[in-house]
């Protein structure tokens, strides 16, 4: 199955332990740099032990679509507003646009398949529109499975446009009213967990609206009881997943492909990854998990698809578009620096 | 007493109040952005209503000193480390140079002073020494009072003149060999604790060198117990200090008058900061804590003298140097660029 969408190379241990190697003939106490150490050892067998270590110029990829779910009332916001944010997106005025040029990110928009039509002409937006958005996952099907793979086809092929143009990582975001609740479905189906553990808030849903969530997804999961099932992950996707979701699927595998650090942001990336990894598990080793979500269900579900991986940073943050991957972004490019720049004890003439 | 030094205005509930009204406006769902609005915030509040919010250019402010504790065998590492270490800082070599260069600030080098006489001139070198290294605080007090209080001054000095050079952020790190030891007696008796409660390995040290830092941290504060009383903080750092922890000290209440986030580094940056903030409370209001050290004490003392304020970062990092600071930097910047840059609902046309 996965030999059909792109070739994977696992990272290998024995650049991993070269790094640690490395790592620990820098000047500081040995491991004494925490989790930017095994980030550093991550990129370096990412890269097959390419030295040094190079993560710019970077790219933030916010895919954005609309989903036929957002009917049932499971999100504070109207549907109007992902076509609004996209907008806002293409005039720089979001948190995303804000955070991106702080990290130094390039930001592209991707319209997977916003309601009401194509979007205007503009530098920053890519149409990779699979529809005007999805059908109602509590009736059936999101979309169908051809349509799926063409949206997972599309995502492989622009992280690998990115590799061409030269960016050397990958940023994921998203937007589109009512994802959290396909991404709660999502990990339903994919990691056999029930909704109570894992539908929350998202954009600010109340407690009555949570329960409307936790029942939508309940009905999803059965309207698509057939087609969703867990040892297939494109028939998950095709079923209960989205237009941006499929297309964030295929950057996180395009971006294994090219050997490129993935910076996945939180919950809906999340779901979007844990179908990659499903599709290509060794996709995991590209895969950097940005920060935990507030949304509760999502340190269960991390905790599920890659256990023992725990994400950067923990902020609180709960906005999505990618705010987490930007902000946990320079972390990256400080575990590259370290490992390049560092004196060894040698070097420096230090004896501890 | 805190007159004697410096003049700290606090941070006003108005203008946190003000921003959180800003923050609300902005198009995002409400307090989605987790802790970066609580930065933001306190950045707006530290500057007294001025926007935008400007935190560039940032210095890293890196003092450094010896410890005549050292000979009681606290640490893996010889005395000599922390002058070639000194030496790494100024020829670009340390983790904290490719970490400065990563994160886009400048940094500069204080000899407070180590052991082994004066540095040569060097262009990132301040000369502050106050001698040569500090008296063993487990047989007396580390250095005169006087001389305490002139290493505050002269970090109240650095702070000042940073702020007259441009600098609209600081960043504080250390070097000294057995300054972990120094910081752990510093919070035992500014904060009323027990040696076992906030000792830990340090740079490296093994289960029976822990088990002697226990002992030497509770001779220390036998050996000073007329002096160090918690309520008398000038005493206390004084008697169980050292040259660069008074600095330090310094920087921060310096940083606080200039009214400019001073971005403090783990537990020997926390237990010079914990001085300054008995010294004057007010100081509080300026201080970010940048991450949460990997020394098992850290997370016990934060709660003990800000209740409350949860650093930034938790990257198992124990290195200091200023690192963690320099690690979360990006993060402040990218608070201000959200609160500074971020359309509001109504200027982007978003109807939530």
């Amino acid at each position: 199955m996965k030999r059909l969408f792109v070739d994977v190379g696992p990272v290998e241990k024995k650049h991993l332990d070269a790094a640690r190697t490395r790592l620990d003939e820098l000047t500081k106490p040995r491991g004494s740099l925490g989790r930017l150490e095994d980030v550093a050892a991550r990129l370096f067998a990412m890269g097959a032990g390419r030295f040094p270590l190079v993560v710019e110029p970077a790219v933030m990829l916010v895919a954005a679509g609309d989903h036929g779910v957002a009917a049932q009332g499971v999100s504070p916001a109207p549907q109007t507003v992902t076509r609004q944010m996209v907008r806002n997106f293409l005039n720089g005025g979001a948190a995303i646009n804000a955070f991106c040029r702080s990290a130094g990110m390039a930001l592209l928009v991707v319209d997977a398949g916003c309601a009401g039509g194509a979007f205007e002409k503009h530098p920053l937006l890519l149409d990779r529109r699979l529809g005007d958005g999805t059908s109602d996952i509590s009736l059936g099907p999101a979309m169908p499975r051809e349509l799926c793979l063409r949206g997972i086809e599309a995502g492989i092929a622009i992280a690998g446009n990115c590799a061409a143009q030269g960016y050397r990582c990958i940023g994921t975001g998203e937007m589109g009213i009512a994802n959290s609740t396909v991404a709660a479905a999502l990990y339903c189906a994919l990691l056999g967990i029930e909704p109570e553990a894992v539908v929350g808030p998202g954009a600010g849903a109340d407690e009555a609206m949570q329960r409307r969530k936790v029942e939508v997804v309940r009905r999803a999961l059965q309207a698509n009881a057939g087609q969703a099932r867990g040892d297939d992950p494109v028939g998950v996707l095709a079923a209960l997943g989205g237009f941006e979701i499929a297309l964030l699927c295929g950057i996180a595998l395009g971006g294994a492909a090219e050997r490129l650090p993935v910076l996945t942001d939180g919950f809906i990336c999340g779901a979007a990854c844990a179908a990659a990894l499903r599709i290509c598990p060794d996709a995991a080793g590209y895969v950097i998990f940005a920060h935990a979500s507030a949304e509760p269900g999502h340190r269960t579900v991390l905790q599920k698809f890659v256990p023992g991986r725990t994400p950067l940073l923990d902020l609180g943050m709960r906005l999505g578009e990618g705010t987490g991957a930007a902000a946990a972004y320079p972390l990256v490019r400080c575990a590259a620096a370290m490992y390049n720049e560092t004196a060894t004890f040698d070097s420096a003439g230090v004896v501890m």
